[in-house]
């Protein structure tokens, strides 16, 4: 019952079979955080509502990225996104960045993995942006948050 | 001096000119850990010896998304990887897995984001692998460890 | 009411939720325009119906790249195009060649962007193809020229 | 009636248009070999049980290339397959290597591009890996074994 | 002499030889531009320095666009680019936003493919954005401006 | 001595270093065929010369897929293709298309898979452009005809 459903009876990796499921209406959502120097996080902190809009980019990398999942990583079912979005909460006390995505869609699998990588890919476009005046910066607290949608419904992040 | 290099003096983002800069030999060495619930742990640990290869994939995603870098992250230059490797350190007592990944590249760019991206499409492909049992792994501790080559030379992480 | 839609009420991007409009029939067609030196055009039309075959490979370009269209365009929906096709004119006395490209799904959202993508892509080719003996070629007139289909329903250039 | 259905009527190719074909259960299995030298094909075997695992990295390889059969093949549609999966056969008297795929959606177009181009890739990666112990390894009997679903229905190679 | 050089002498298409050409410092300036409604001219403008900022999004999606220019072009050479930025003018008479892209690399091959496909996906980017407002847009004079480097040497647009 | 150079010592999958190796100018032959119904030949056959340019068409996929290679195959590097075309000999007696790839490069890494690549995908093209009227294609003898440049230099298929 408990097993990894990407291989099959023999061990061998599969993409699974989804054609029986049906198309039901799914949500993730996603977080993950980025952690500087204080000089680092006010840069971007100062790029934000001016010029330098590195949270603007990240966003655009994080949305591509939702779209590319199902190339990335190796045992996803390609899907039909129809909504991702992003927010960045800036945390000046440790000098760190939030980014939470939230994806949808219609289809027989879930968008666990889309929210994911769009986390992991704006995280990584805020660091290469930063990487040369701060190359320290750790990203970490990478997780799902909540699902909704599928037959194990609803799911929430203790 | 200190400042955010992707963009120009009027703060408009442009992929830096590297033209100038020599060819010369880097190496980027990055990290990341997943943790999980002792279960999953041991699914996972017993795959990697036995049928049902969960690191083994995890490993050619990381490969693979290494090549993809330039793609992900706007700003990157197009590089030609020369070396990629892959390293899981299992961690029974917490329950997780750290990923090491070894970038190389003999060109006028640091293959940072290289070793980054390949570490965070492994712990994203474990994530996948074992989400149908454990959805709530987190992904965390992702950093550069050290790097060599280039005009900055080497840098550890203290 | 009139407003750019890929931005939520706080200006950031994403990728407008189309998760509760219904799957209609779409099509979208637009066009677009190269002008050459009449020696350059004299070349590409003996090589449509000999060897040489310049248009015959835009149009594989720009079929391929209206698949790509949503990894091009950083907010457009990935969609199922269900048809796709190029038709060139060739005007000698302008000694310019007119693109034309019809794309259609069924789907939530339209395929306005597939068309125009094609269009840009197949004229691209043409340039490239041509460019060791002309370089002064100019494309210009890309446009959409109708669409079908969805809550706007019909459209035509004026 | 019996013609090149990816060309129009003057001869032009297209995406072929199937906005009327009804979305069925569709099912393509494929199959091909590699062929090789004795000690290479011994080479192969014991990884696929200890380490070295060969053919469990050209499984990988083809599910992810049935992914992107719509970006390999000029005309063929974007499909959302629902599953794929890879099977090695190892038959030491010719020291070959048998993969067969099976590929399924649910959709207005048949999946045997998906299968075929997963067993294309699958037998290059086997081919890479061990090119250099053998060169002269050769691929072969690619083909469609049976297909179901759409409008023609069944289909077995005789 | 004066032929197209993507073609070989029976006709056939292929991938030039480059292999004998040595590397030089090549630069390639394109243009282009996009008009639309007062209303739509001023939407942008008004974003471009608060939130909603669509030449902000279309100056990634340029960048990236050149990162994929031989993925896109059929017998265009993959190549490393040293440098891509983009820059945007906008004329409020005209209601027209100009786009210029400068492209560089050190190599065998000419970037200016690369630069004018930065032009033609910037500006595709601008209309997906705007289109829910203004349908109408028109996208031309996208052109080369000036080119350096190779054996053709210098080469400005009359 | 002989082994499988794409494994480390304890049998982990890597991209091979190939930072210490000289950049050569490395080329390499691949072949490949496949093997119709006469009536399917003819079809292909006629159009090479008038419209329906099946195999036209098949070109272009290979080269493309040739640029292709590394993301296709896990464990290759990339790298920059400085040539490749492809050649076609309709075999009449034998219902049967031979497919001829010729591909180039100066660096650390031999060509030959971006050879077979191109070969494999272009045969697949073939297929698929055939398929509605003869499903029962077969493709094989898919090999490395030889190959130069690189330590292990010159090779020929015996």
């Amino acid at each position: 019952m408990n097993k990894l459903t990407h291989f099959d009876a023999s061990g061998q990796a599969h993409m699974v079979n989804v054609g029986d499921k049906p198309n039901t209406h799914r949500i993730a959502i996603a977080t993950g955080k980025i952690t500087m120097l204080p000089e680092t996080f006010q840069m971007i902190e100062a790029g934000s509502h001016k010029k330098g809009d590195v949270l603007g980019i990240a966003r655009i990398a994080g949305i591509q990225a939702s779209k590319k999942t199902s190339e990335l990583i190796p045992l996803c079912h390609p899907l039909a996104l129809s909504h991702v979005s992003l927010d960045f909460q800036l945390n000046s006390e440790q000098s760190s960045i939030t980014c939470q995505v939230r994806a949808e869609t219609t289809g027989p699998t879930g968008v666990e993995m889309e929210a994911l990588t769009a986390v992991q890919v704006a995280l990584l476009t805020i660091y290469d942006m930063a990487k040369a005046v701060d190359r320290g910066m750790v990203m970490g607290n990478v997780k799902l948050l909540e699902k909704s949608g599928g037959k194990s419904g609803e799911w929430k992040a203790s």
